[in-house]
């Protein structure tokens, strides 16, 4: 088996920039995963290409001779690690084209921009039965090291697109979903006194962390709804607010 | 006014020492507090000790005459934040004695270990009328930076106070609190079961990310609870589980 021990090596410097740069990752058709259960989810995903592990982790991968690995020294390991205490594994995933689930509830994200907080939103969809989580061009990337980490490994069960939300609302309006938003205006409800059905499927929108639910997509939504909160707090955290209302449209 | 133009400068190091050292904040009662918006929110309580900011602030603040104030250079801001983006303003602000508020709802923290998770989780219990959150003493400091930035300001009006969570909850029995945990046994009902009474005061406990609720805890809970999820996902992020569990309380 291979083993880098030089975090100058070619494929080491290819990692790096494969773990950090979206136009790489859609070049290559790839992109990073670290620890442990990260890895042991993407093997029942059927979806490694390569795994990079230091020498103790070898024993903690079962039927290890099926993949193609590659050994790597600690410091390697500290240099491709995102945190700072590395676990010593690694691997390169297929990302393959992924299409909206039109049968379920689906997750609407403008402009996000915190990386916790899309991992944490991806992770309560896939708690919540959102099947299908599309970000606006300009959110933060899916494959950003800290989003996959705060998904903890709740990624792989989940459509993850990129695309224009205003053509993407439309197209779901045509497949009878709901839009839901949370921009404040006349019409705007409180969460709880709305009567979410069964038997209607739901698209909710959550807005950029700072600046809301943008202008161009006001007009699109049907029910704008109103976590009720004490006055003394202007909001809530994008992550809270999208899962609670996740979870009260699907209970 | 006095301009620092070094890091190495005393007051700096101090300034750097209180940002990342409990026991020191404790010494000398006072933390430190980072960004305009945490800033105004600590002038507003009547807190602020003294204002280390860049030249361009200066014009933020109001009667900025009122305040002990410190000049300091670039190089100086960008060695104190704990942003790759400073904005060039801090303060330090006392630490004043708090005492729990017994009219209203409480947040128990065992153990938790992720300051985005404690500060959100203070941002959500603010947001949703729990006056007062108590940590058990090997959680994460309530006053270490990224705690501070994850509460968005909304920290001042709340109690943060930190004890032994077996004796705080002997008294919370004792003011007819019910206490609430998700541990899950033959008697954990779901949460939509479950009609919380506006006539209740309710202490909620949320364990550690990985390990959850403490066995010790355990015993002493009256109502154990489980968020509705698809059987796909082993958890929910822990500051989303804690702020659905107490909007559900709380509406």
């Amino acid at each position: 088996m291979e083993k880098i021990t030089s975090a100058s090596n070619n494929k080491i410097k290819d990692l790096i920039k494969l773990r950090d740069d979206k136009k790489f990752q859609i070049v290559e058709n790839l992109f990073v995963i670290e620890g442990l259960h990260m890895v042991n989810e993407a093997i029942k995903r059927n979806i490694i290409k390569t795994i990079f592990l230091e020498e103790k982790m070898l024993s903690k991968i079962y039927d290890i001779n099926n993949f193609e690995c590659i050994l790597i020294s600690e410091n390697v390991s500290n240099k491709i690690s995102s945190t700072k205490t590395s676990q010593g594994i690694f691997a390169t995933c297929t990302l393959e084209k992924q299409e909206i689930s039109f049968e379920k509830n689906i997750l609407l994200l403008d402009q996000l921009q915190d990386p916790g907080n899309m991992g944490t939103l991806i992770r309560s969809a896939a708690s919540f039965d959102f099947q299908t989580v599309i970000a606006s061009n300009n959110s933060v990337n899916f494959y950003n090291p800290k989003v996959l980490r705060s998904t903890q490994g709740n990624l792989f069960s989940i459509n993850l697109i990129n695309d224009n939300l205003i053509k993407v609302i439309s197209e779901l309006k045509q497949s009878n979903y709901q839009i839901i938003g949370t921009v404040l205006n006349d019409e705007t409800k409180f969460l709880k006194q709305i009567e979410f059905s069964k038997n209607q499927k739901y698209a909710l929108i959550i807005g950029n962390e700072a600046k809301g639910i943008s202008d161009e997509l006001k007009p699109l939504i049907d029910i704008n709804l109103n976590i009720e909160m004490s006055n003394e707090v202007e909001s809530l955290n994008a992550a809270i607010a999208g899962s609670i209302i996740m979870y009260n449209i699907k209970k």
